[in-house]
C-alpha cells in the first residue's frame, strides 16, 4: 500500500490508534475491531470527513470505513470523530486501488462515492472511481446485494457511471439530476465540497446501484 | 378509439389508406399489411415525421408505424411518406393510451419515445408516457427483449423516465445527459423539435431501455 510520507501530519495521523489509519495495521476482522456485527458502510474519498462523521453520528446502529489517500484531509476527518466520541468509525489511509488488500477483513453493506474525481479525459478513464475495474473490485468488498451510493456535481462522470452500472446490470434507483431539489434532499447529508458547490446554483447528480443477489 | 373531427384534414387523412391512418381499418396482421415479416419499430408521437420517416427511409429492413392524436401533424407526416415513396411505413392517428386495441396485430421490437409531453405537475403523472401504466401497455405490446429508446429535453421527466424504468427492471444502456456531443451522437436523427431546442445550446437527455427475456 503506498502510503504518502509527509513526517508531520503522519505522526499525528498513526498516533490515532483507535482509529486504526494504517491500514498496516488492520490486523482482525471488522466484527472484531468494532465488537459488533453492525453492518459496514464505506466511504471512498473522506475528504474533510463531513459526510461520514455526521452519518457515524446520526446511525449508531452501522460501523463507518473512510478511505483516504491525502493524510492532511484525513488528519481532519479523524479529528471530527475524536471531537464527536465516535467508536463506530475507522480511517484508512490509503489509495483506492489498493481495495482488495482489505476484503480478508470483512464484506461491506454499501460503498459511498462523493464527488470522486470525474478524470473528464479519455486517457484518464481507468482512474474513474466507477471504471469498470474499480467496480469489480467493489463487486468483491461487497456483500450479496450490497449498494453503491453516488453523488456527483459532474454530468460527464455521473453519464459514464450511469451507464457503467447499467452495463454490469446493477439494480438502479433513487436517480436525480437536481438532489437539492429532489424528493431525496430530506436525508441528504452534504460534504464540503457540495455545501460550496451547489451554493454557485449547479445541480447535482446522484444515484443507488445495487448487485444483485 | 377517440378521433378528433377537425372536416378538412379528417378527410384528406382518410383518403391515405396505404397508410392506413384510421386505426379502426387496421384488420390484418402488420406481416400481411406490409407484405413480409421485418421488425416493426413505433414511433409514438410522431409530431411532423421527420424521425419517422428518415429512419423508415434509411432502415427498409424495418417496419415503422407512427401514432399520432393530432390531425394536423398527422397530416404532414402523412405528405412526407408519399414524398419519400416510403412502403414500409403506416399511420395511426389514435392516442397512446389506446394501445391495447392493437395487441392483436403483431408485436414491435421497439418503440420510440421523442420529446413526450414531460406533464410536469405532481397531478398529471399519469399523463406521463413512461409512468407505470404505459410501461404495462409497451410490455404487452413488445415482443420479448424488445426496447424502448427515448429522447426529451426536460431534465424533470427525464429523471422520472429513468427511475420508472430502473424499478421495471428493465435494463438500461446509451444513457446521456448531453446526447449532441455524446458518441450517440452520430447515429441521431433529430425531430423538429429537437433541431429547434438544440440550437438554444440546451441539452438532450438519451436512454434506452430493454426488456429482459
Amino acid at each position: 500500500m503506498r502510503i504518502r510520507r509527509k513526517p508531520g501530519v503522519r505522526e499525528k495521523l498513526l498516533e490515532q490508534t483507535q482509529y486504526i489509519v494504517d491500514p498496516g495495521r488492520l490486523q482482525q476482522n471488522w466484527s472484531d475491531f468494532f465488537n459488533n456485527d453492525h453492518p459496514i458502510h464505506a466511504e471512498l474519498g473522506t475528504g474533510r470527513g463531513t459526510f461520514i462523521t455526521t452519518l457515524a453520528k446520526r446511525y449508531p446502529e452501522n460501523n463507518y470505513v473512510g478511505i483516504e489517500r491525502v493524510p492532511e484531509v484525513l488528519w481532519q476527518s479523524v479529528q471530527k470523530a475524536i471531537k464527536l466520541k465516535l467508536d463506530n468509525i475507522a480511517f484508512l489511509w490509503m489509495n483506492v486501488q489498493d481495495l482488495p488488500a482489505l476484503i480478508n477483513y470483512g464484506r461491506w453493506e454499501r460503498i459511498y462515492l462523493n464527488f470522486s474525481d470525474p478524470w473528464p479525459k479519455r486517457r484518464h478513464t481507468k482512474r474513474r472511481l466507477t471504471h469498470p475495474n474499480f467496480l469489480n473490485m467493489y463487486e468483491q468488498i461487497l456483500v450479496s446485494g450490497g449498494e453503491i451510493f453516488l453523488k456527483t456535481d459532474n454530468a460527464g462522470f455521473f453519464e459514464y457511471s450511469l451507464n457503467q452500472m447499467a452495463d454490469k446490470d446493477y439494480r438502479l434507483s433513487a436517480i436525480t439530476l437536481n438532489l437539492h431539489e429532489s424528493e431525496w434532499q430530506e436525508d441528504n447529508i452534504m460534504t464540503e465540497y457540495e455545501a460550496k458547490f451547489s451554493k454557485k446554483g449547479h445541480p447535482i447528480y446522484r444515484l443507488e446501484a445495487r448487485l444483485r443477489t
